[in-house]
């Protein structure tokens, strides 16, 4: 690491019934499945304060996408115009990095379930913040 | 790197008369000033698509956090209860990854100009993504 390169490190994974990426919706609100957030053992104590009910950003590391890739077709469709990936949410991006807005379901422990989550099975989380509101906005991150 | 860590790279450099955490804003919407977003050479390609006037997410590498933090006082008030770092906006958290919604006021060649930024000068950018707004929501990422 220099000071042009970073270390991230897993605090857990994504469990969820989608495996394939190109069966998996590709927005959390096209009808994601309810998935399970498993958190490791020694971040535990960082989660106390989320709730159920809470609506929580969570960053994923997309383990599955092409970092080389600069300009894409919006959506895998051949028929959009290439874009560059800063204006599109493709996974396949230099710091491949998801931002999900989930709503927590219920905790078990370790185990949070979370509404409609498109990230795929096996998915590395890194980080969990809560979704602010500012005065007057609806919803913001 | 193994399957727990992985590496992100800079993408480019926040410029802000922001050079003091204390001092800063802790949130964007809290008069933040306005910011650029100076990209290196070899993103270009990937920012075609960005228009002034468009909401992104920013996403940066605080770079002055400490990692080892896995419960915080609020805000840095110690007369707020301690809670979890993933149920607060802390920058002191494992994985000191920064996400700011801001506004893209004008654009210059590799430099973007950006409203309400609470970033400190100096702080690599790892990645920028529009806003999505899923049907029926006013606002979400």
């Amino acid at each position: 690491m220099d000071d042009t390169s970073f270390a991230v490190r897993r605090i857990g994974v994504v469990e969820s019934p989608l495996t394939d990426r190109k069966s998996a919706p590709k927005q959390g609100f096209e009808e994601a499945p309810d998935a399970w957030l498993v958190f490791d053992a020694d971040v535990l104590d960082g989660l106390e304060g989320i709730r159920s009910g809470d609506e929580v950003l969570v960053l994923t590391w997309l383990d599955r996408a092409d970092r080389d890739v600069l300009r894409v077709h919006p959506r895998d469709d051949i028929t959009n115009p290439e874009q560059g990936v800063f204006s599109t949410r493709s996974a396949d991006r230099p710091n491949p990095i998801g931002v999900h807005q989930v709503e927590v379901a219920s905790i078990e422990g370790r185990r949070f379930r979370v509404r409609n989550l498109e990230a795929l099975d096996g998915t590395p989380i890194l980080d969990v913040k809560p979704v602010l509101t500012p005065p007057g906005a609806e919803s913001a991150v």
